[in-house]
C-alpha cells in the first residue's frame, strides 16, 4: 500500500487572507463574529479579502459600482449555458466549462499585470451569479432574468433566480451565508487554485481548477446530501430509528465533523440561527426541527459537531434554491477567497512543485513484446 | 514579505509511476534509456504508466483497439472548437474549455467506479489529439481531417494535422517525443491534478485542472519561446552577440536549467539526436546548427544545461507544428501521466489539504463604515 499523506499539517505557504486558529475563523484579522455581529456585506468582505483592509465608503461605492457594471453576461456565454442545460448534466461541470469559456471569450484574459488581474477578478466575481441563475432557469425551460444594477450582490442573485425581489430577511440571510463561506484558508480547491497560479497561469485557469476541485464529494456537495437526508428522515417519520440504522450500517452522517475544527465549527451557529429565523412559522419549519433532532442525536451518540454544511442545507432550501445547486452557491461565495489567494500567490510567487517518493520496482530491463 | 515556499523538496505522496533520481528519469521502473533504445511505442508507455507493467502483445492489441475506436469527436465538440477558433484566442484556453466540455457531454462522466475511470481515461487520451488537430486546422480556415483508426497514436496525429501520411522518420521522432514527455513525477500540473482528484472529483475536472496549470509560463510554453529565440538569432545573424546582449541585460535564456535536474536533463540528448536527424540536409538545418551554438555558448558562459524544451522546439517545428501549438503537444503527451497519477490518487486516496501560516494582523475590531 502506498502512503497517501495528504500534506496533513504541512505548511504550504504564508498568507494574510485568512486564519483558522483554536477553532476560530478570521478574515484578514477580523474574527467571524466581528463580521457577523456587524452585518458586514458580502461586497465589503470581498473587498477585505482582496485588499486586506475594510473599505471606506468611497472605496466601497467604487467597488460596488465596478461589480454591478459587470453583472451582465454576453449572448455568447448565455448560448453556451443553454447548450449545457440538459437536465442530467452535472451543474458543477457546467460552471467549470462556462467559467473556462469566459476566459476564452475575454480578449483581455491573457494580460498579466496586477491591474488586469484586478479587472478579471471583478469580471468573474460579478458574472458567476448571473451564470448560475441563468443555468438554474434555463434547465427548467425558463428564460434567464437580466441582472439589476440597482441591487447588491445577494439581492441581485435571489432576484435573478426567482424573478421577484427578495424580502429583507432573505437578503440578510443570504448575504450572511455568502460571508461565512467566502474563504477558508487552504482548503483543497483554494490550494489547487494556488498551485495553478504558481505557474503564472491566468485567473480563468485558476478558478476553473478551483471549481473542478470543489466538485469532488470530499469537498463540495455535503449540504446537498444533508438535505437529501432531511427529506428521507421526514419521509421515515422517525429520526432516531433512521439515524440508528445508518450508524449500525457504518454509514457516514453528512454535515458532521471537520478536518480542521475539533470542538466547534465557528460558522455553524450563524447558519443555525438563520435556519431558525427563516423557517419560523412557515411550511419549512419541519426542516429546522428535524435538523435539531439530528444534531442532538449525533452529538450524543458520536460526539460529533455539526459543520458549516449542516444548517446551510435548510437555509438554501428556504431561499428557494434547488438542492443540486447548493454547491454552485458555495462556489459563488468561495470565489471571493479563491481569487484573493490567486492574487496573493501571484504577488509573491514561487512555483509550487513538491516531490513524490518512489515506491515501485527499479532497474527493470525492457523485454521485447514477443517475449513478455 | 510573505514566505512563498513552493513545497520545495517536500514529499507530497508516494508513487509507483515515475521516479527522478540522480538526474535519471524512469517510468514504473524502466529507465528512459531502456524505453528509448528499444523504441517503445507511446501506446506501450501509456499502458505502462496506467498499469505499472509493459503490455503483452494481446494486451497491447486490445489497448490500441480501445484507443483507436475513441479517436473520433462528436459534431457537438467540433462545433465548440469552431466557435473557439478565432485567431487571437489562447490555444491552451481552448483545450482547457474543450476537455471540460467533453466531460459535460459524456453522460458517463459522473460514474466513479474504477472501470468507468478507465473508460474515461481512454476517451480523453484518444480524443485530445483529434481536438488539437481540429483546432489547428479550424483556426486557419481549414476543414478538420477525420482520424484514421488504422494508424497509431503518433502517426494519426501528424496525419490529422497535415492531411498527408507522415514519413517513417517523422512518426518515429514524434513517437519518441511523446514518450519523453509522458510523465515527470509531481510537476505542478500533475500535482494540481492530484489535488483535484483527492476530493474525488471526476477525471474531466482533474485533466482540466492540469491543462490550466500547464498553461502558466513557469511550466509550459518554454519551447515556444526557444523557437522565437532561434528565429530572432537567425534574423540577427550573430548568435554570440545576440546572447551576450541578453545576458548583459539579465534576461532569461529559455530552454536551460531545471528545478529538479542538476547535471543533465536525461531527455535532452534524445531530442537533440532527433533534431539532428530530422533537419539533416534539409531547409531547417539552420535551426539545429544555431541550437548547438546557443548550447555551447550558454554552457560555457553560465554553466547551464539545456533542458527538454531546448531541442524539442526544432523537432516540433520540423514536424510542421506551429510554435504556438507546442504546449498543446506537451499536454497531449503529459495527459498520459496526468491520468496515471489521477488513477493512482483515486485508488489510494487521502484529501490533499495542507495548512497555511497566518502572517497578517489579528484581533481587529470592525469599525462602522462611516467612521473608517
Amino acid at each position: 500500500m502506498l502512503d497517501a499523506m495528504g500534506l496533513k499539517d504541512t505548511i504550504a505557504c504564508d498568507t494574510r487572507i485568512c486564519a483558522i486558529e483554536n477553532d476560530a475563523l478570521s478574515y484578514a484579522g477580523y474574527d467571524m463574529s466581528e463580521l457577523m455581529d456587524n452585518n458586514a456585506s458580502f461586497e465589503e468582505v470581498i473587498y477585505l479579502l482582496w485588499n486586506l483592509h475594510l473599505p471606506t465608503q468611497v472605496e466601497l461605492n467604487h467597488f460596488e459600482k465596478s461589480l454591478r457594471s459587470e453583472y451582465a453576461i454576453s449572448d455568447a456565454v448565455e448560448q453556451c449555458i443553454l447548450i449545457q442545460s440538459r437536465k442530467h448534466l452535472h451543474p458543477m461541470s457546467v460552471l467549470r466549462s462556462t467559467v473556462s469559456l469566459l476566459g476564452v471569450y475575454n480578449v483581455h484574459a491573457e494580460e498579466n499585470t496586477l491591474e488586469a488581474l484586478y479587472d478579471q477578478s471583478i469580471q468573474i466575481m460579478a458574472k458567476v451569479p448571473t451564470i448560475i441563475a441563468a443555468f438554474a432557469r434555463l434547465r427548467q425551460g425558463l428564460t434567464p432574468i437580466e441582472p439589476r444594477e440597482d441591487l447588491g450582490f445577494a439581492a441581485n442573485f435571489l432576484y435573478m433566480l426567482k424573478g421577484q425581489e427578495p424580502s429583507e430577511l432573505e437578503v440578510k440571510a443570504f448575504n450572511r451565508a455568502l460571508v461565512l463561506h467566502a474563504d477558508h484558508e487552504l482548503n483543497a480547491s483554494t490550494f489547487a487554485a494556488r498551485v495553478t497560479a504558481s505557474t503564472l497561469a491566468d485567473l480563468y485557469s485558476c478558478v476553473t481548477t478551483a471549481i473542478g476541485t470543489l466538485k469532488g464529494s470530499l469537498h463540495g456537495g455535503a449540504n446537498e446530501r444533508v438535505f437529501d437526508m432531511l427529506l428521507a428522515i421526514r419521509e421515515s417519520g422517525d429520526t432516531e430509528a433512521y439515524l440508528q440504522q445508518k450508524l449500525d450500517s457504518k454509514e457516514k452522517i453528512m454535515g458532521f465533523g471537520h478536518r480542521v475544527y475539533k470542538t466547534v465549527d465557528p460558522r455553524e451557529k450563524y447558519l443555525k440561527e438563520m435556519a431558525k429565523d427563516l423557517t419560523e412559522g412557515g411550511e419549512d419549519a419541519d426542516f429546522f426541527r428535524l435538523s435539531e433532532e439530528v444534531e442532538d442525536f449525533i452529538r450524543n451518540k458520536k460526539g460529533l459537531i455539526p459543520n458549516v454544511d449542516f444548517y446551510s442545507a435548510t437555509v438554501y432550501h428556504v431561499l428557494g434554491i434547488d438542492s443540486d445547486i447548493f454547491t454552485l452557491i458555495f462556489a459563488m461565495s468561495r470565489m471571493a477567497g479563491w481569487i484573493a489567494h490567486v492574487q496573493e500567490q501571484k504577488k509573491n510567487n514561487k512555483l509550487i512543485r513538491p516531490r513524490s517518493q518512489y515506491k515501485g520496482l527499479t532497474n527493470l530491463t525492457y523485454i521485447p513484446i514477443g517475449k513478455r
